[in-house]
């Protein structure tokens, strides 16, 4: 995005802008090279939550996603989307919830990874015969929620929900979040790898006791964006970052900083000549803390000022000082704008009650999140 | 909060509780704490967001209060409030929406700290022949906004707002945001002390060239909760967390972790042993990752549990382990809720759409708070 488009002028900053035409181009090029190697791209929709960028990721058919949470769910069943993967360990109070929205849905996925959650769906069952369609949560050396692969207990659990009446197995579900330490494509390729193979052999151990025809999904965005051949094998994917992309995504190597799909525009409110910094108007209530302030330009990259360092924050106040020497005032009035790229869209985002798009130097629309659980 | 209240049973996790009980003990010791220094209390709105809690903080008078983005302005606004503090250095892009509020309102007021956001003001002259009402921000050594108590630049600036047409200069506000850095009473006395005397010396400068009359003005939860006897000399002071309180208040010194109102309940949604961890259903979606983890418990207070500790944290979830040692499962069974106590309520307030309000163990109301800018 060019900071001198002309919609910059008039918006109220803070303000979160996503470049429509990079969201679009992300999407595709991903959709693009999933159709290509056979595998079914089910995004997720955690990074954005609005109804707009769903329609892009899916290339509008309206089918197939992730949520990581019921409100997100929901939302998209009021907008007529189906086939809906609820990819969280099912907690029990959600049990009657994740029931309804199984009920007025065609196809409404869940997941679990431990036996109590499989008997509070054996304790509600379906209306009108159907069936809890249940993925497992398998941990492929992340390190999160799933029973681990290399553990008996994962293929008794699979052979438990398969024979639980009133509930299908219908997949199995790995995250390599671990893909978030990588450097690199080599390194993002060997993890995208390890999952693939853990995940494809424990698929031949469940056919092995006589479990078959279940799908298989692997995901994470640097894995996605660096598929190893292998994952060819897998039923599906489930990426979610990358319709934005950020700053940690090109550290880790899953994309180019000019991929990154979105910005917060912040304005300079103060000079401070004695400290050598001045103030813009983005905090952590506009950005997030995520990443810590660990990049040598601080909380995000200030595009087009690599001599510059979002140094600290606070609510509504972000310090800007030069990485190093003084700071040159005059470059930078008052009331002049930055564009700062966030460390990590998934928290920027979900500091705004709306997001800015747009194209061709023109605020095309307002998108709308949905929050809460 | 007792973990055994019956409303936890029902309530979907993760959910932002707020104590009612608490709450309004925390605000009418502060307005009683100052009613008797006889100097106007005019809480800052920034931490909850929601009319019931600003109806808490005013002892039910709908005035005299500070806002920080004009999202809440025209919030309270539009419910009756009036007397209503930006204090925020006036940016360039706000002046017309200040000035619609200028001239709905009795009384808003607006705050700077630099000679161009002044002539913004003068460009835009309000109508009825209305006075924009302006605060001077000074910085007494806090190195956030305001010009720099001890710089020329200060008097000159307040003498080039006292003679600007169509402007009146009202007050002089310092934020003495350094108290953050204090630990215990002494030191947090120390800064109200130092932050006091500088305001109240320039306070007399003003005098000395003819500007008298003006309101005076400094803030922060540690400093308001311990004042020092010469701030009764001031005209008003600004704190707003005092309200929830949290973690980081009561290692500061400025509360006990008794007086936090607010809680995150949150659910174990899986067991994993063989990494000796449990997972919540909490991320910093729930709780946001102020404080980086720092505290002994991490993340937050696991309340209850000095045991514990929230040791990183993914969007929707959050590792639990021991501090040391190996952890009892059999204590802690899937569905069970924790507690968590806040390090920052500003921050894990600004992650929820809605409070769930509590009282004598039932919920009693839910407030939506205010979001965006």
């Amino acid at each position: 995005m060019a900071d001198t488009a002309e919609f910059i002028k008039d918006l109220c900053t803070p303000a979160f802008v996503v470049d429509l035409d990079v969201a679009k181009r992300n999407a595709a090029v991903m959709l693009d090279r999933f159709q290509k190697l056979g595998v079914q791209l089910r995004p997720h929709m955690k990074t954005h939550k609005t109804l707009e960028c769903a329609d892009i990721m899916t290339g509008g058919s309206r089918r197939c996603i992730v949520v990581s949470t019921l409100a997100e769910a929901s939302f998209y069943a009021d907008h007529g989307y189906d086939d809906v993967l609820y990819a969280y360990p099912l907690p029990r109070d959600k049990v009657q919830r994740c029931a309804e929205l199984c009920e007025r849905m065609a196809l409404f996925h869940v997941l679990l990874d431990n036996g109590p959650a499989l008997q509070e769906l054996k304790r509600r069952p379906l209306k009108q015969g159907k069936l809890w369609r249940v993925w497992m949560k398998l941990d492929c050396d992340n390190g999160r929620a799933g029973v681990l692969h290399s553990e008996p207990a994962a293929l008794q659990l699979a052979r438990e929900i398969s024979e639980t009446t009133g509930v299908e197995l219908y997949g199995i579900y790995a995250h390599c979040g671990n893909t978030y330490g990588c450097k690199g494509r080599e390194q993002i390729e060997a993890i995208a790898q390890e999952t693939t193979t853990n995940l494809l052999q424990f698929m031949e151990r469940l056919k092995a006791i006589g479990i078959q025809g279940l799908k298989s999904s692997i995901g994470s965005t640097p894995s996605c964006s660096h598929p190893v051949p292998d994952m060819a094998m897998l039923s599906e994917v489930h990426p979610g970052n990358y319709v934005f992309y950020d700053v940690q995504q090109s550290l880790i190597g899953s994309c180019r900083l000019e991929d990154v799909a979105v910005r917060v525009l912040t304005r300079v409110i103060g000079h401070y000549p004695h400290r050598n910094q001045l103030l813009v108007d983005s905090g952590w209530a506009a950005l997030s803390q995520d990443g810590g302030g660990c990049l040598p330009t601080g909380y995000a990259v200030i595009q087009g000022h690599p001599e510059l360092k979002l140094t600290s924050m606070t609510q509504e106040h972000g310090r800007v000082e030069p990485v190093s020497g003084p700071l040159d005032f005059g470059q930078f009035p008052l009331g002049s704008m930055f564009s700062l790229i966030p460390y990590h869209a998934c928290a920027t985002a979900m500091m705004y009650p709306v997001y800015s798009v747009h194209s061709q130097g023109k605020i095309v629309s307002t998108w709308k999140p949905v929050r809460g659980w």
